[in-house]
């Protein structure tokens, strides 16, 4: 008896390495650079999972995920000779993660679930990353859950229990979304429901894909419209 | 330099009162039961008030407002003489509060905000409720705020600085919208903007409307739209 779905963001939602290549190409061509955008992509993002580890294990302090794509972004403008952006234009690309396009199936697929749940995002993204994305995508949330509201980030057990606690369900009427079954795992040890969505173009062509195996989640879709078939099918 | 605009819920956006008499005749038609429902939702309205008071002034424990709507109704039922009625019809009936419907230039005015600023529900109404209500009427919020997300109801300062804390915004950057006047000046008092909008039908047409005095906020609109068009105004 599912009764919301929590979706991961980053990934299962949107393209963001496709994304920051179509914005970074176009900037190419303004400022007359012939930056990789790909690889900047690829090191924004496991930039980001670092801190964020780091975060998670009281390493480093709590930084909301603007904050730190910015203080990356300062080390691969330099790295990467990102010469002549001005301070509006360089927060202006930090905020590509607001602007990040959905897979062609999620804003559809999302709209068919919400008829039977409430789709609720259980993002590491904070709100105002969350509230533009949304905007911009067409994305038609019932509500947004950031990490941050829990203090914690996924996966500590903390941020799926505030799901939990915030919709007032208990945690087996949950169940979360992802493309990475690290997510999953972690919201299956606090009791909830996983489905697990391929995204074989998360990381680009260049990298293989390879499935996690089945039988380690309740459901396994192809992409958000097949969920929402699967689920359609589980309920009837 | 308004960036989001958080809304009253209960009154301002939707006309509790109209809808619960709604519902309430239709079960009076079901059941062969005469009774006033302007009498039971101005009860349990004011029921609700109370309860809210002793919550903050920490008389009684925190619960959250389908429990006391439910403690509430449990009561009207028996002083009432709602005869017939089931455990799941009384839930049903309970859960009239996630069925409110919209003042009529609410949901087109809400759109129009939505284009120009974050645009977020901050209600005592739990997340659950606030979900509903805007599945069910079509409200296009940007992002939900249950007052419980800070362990306070409002016109607690606490709930008023989450929400800045969430939205990542200064209190100045935010406005208040709502109908009641000691709402915006619990906004008021930890610094942000106020938008107060007439609702002279909310407690029914036998209560005479004196509005609050025009030169206390920062913006007085008649309804949505013409908050909407206000704020284009001043903008522009």
């Amino acid at each position: 008896m599912v009764k919301a779905l929590t979706f991961d963001v980053f990934g299962t939602v949107v393209d963001w390495r496709t994304s920051i290549i179509n914005e970074g190409c176009l900037l190419n061509s303004q400022k007359g650079w012939c930056i990789d955008w790909g690889l900047v992509a690829d090191e924004w993002r496991a930039g980001y999972h670092q801190r964020i580890d780091q975060i998670r294990k009281k390493q480093i302090p709590w930084q909301n995920v603007d904050s730190l794509h910015r203080d990356l972004l300062d080390d691969l403008v330099s790295r990467y000779g990102m010469r002549d952006l001005s301070e509006g234009e360089t927060d202006q690309l930090n905020r590509v993660w607001h602007r990040l396009n959905p897979w062609p199936d999620a804003v559809d697929g999302l709209r068919q679930m919400r008829t039977h749940y409430t789709v609720a995002a259980l993002s590491n993204g904070n709100m105002e990353l969350l509230v533009d994305m949304a905007k911009n995508s067409g994305l038609a949330w019932d509500c947004l859950l950031p990490a941050g509201l829990s203090g914690h980030y996924k996966t500590d057990p903390e941020v799926y229990q505030m799901a939990s606690r915030v919709l007032n369900l208990p945690e087996d009427q949950i169940m979360m979304v992802a493309c990475h079954p690290r997510d999953l795992r972690g919201a299956k040890a606090v009791g909830m429901r996983t489905a697990y969505v391929h995204r074989p173009l998360e990381n680009g062509l260049a990298v293989p894909f390879n499935p996690a195996p089945n039988e380690e989640f309740d459901v396994v879709a192809s992409d958000f419209v097949d969920l929402a078939r699967r689920l359609r099918a589980v309920n009837s």
